[in-house]
């Protein structure tokens, strides 16, 4: 089965984000006051599968060893087929 | 009303993505084939408003001219209210 994954990476809360400090106060200099802002990554992955347990394994291999680092970033992923298997 | 903002940054299907190529690679390479990686941006913000069309203008001015270069990058978000107006 082909699936989407829709992956979100984003600083532990206990981590600074300087990019989201940045651009904090940018948005305060253009008028706009928010509370917080914090950046992270979103990386949409198309794959194959023969099942929904699979794809999740691949997907949470494919962030600890390359996507996400683990001692500053946590992820989660959506999963969605899009293609059911070909009987 | 105290709004969170989940904000997703894509580049357009048309413009190429050295980032997810790489990323593509490198996962053939630890033998996880997968059909496609796109990398963009994800961005939480947390903003007071009067209601959601007023939440929803100035996020769509935020992105338009700071978190999105319209040139070769989308923008969507979702909204949700995480704190009532104190009556």
């Amino acid at each position: 089965m082909k699936y989407q994954a829709r992956i979100f990476v984003t600083l532990r809360p206990s981590v600074l984000d300087p990019a989201g400090t940045a651009v904090q106060s940018a948005l305060k200099q253009m008028d706009y006051h928010v509370d917080s802002v914090r950046i992270g990554k979103y990386v949409e992955i198309t794959l194959d599968a023969a099942d929904e347990a699979e794809a999740s394994q691949q997907l949470n291999e494919t962030c600890d060893k390359l996507l996400a680092n683990p001692v500053i970033e946590n992820y989660r992923f959506e999963l969605t087929v899009i293609e059911e298997a070909k009987v």
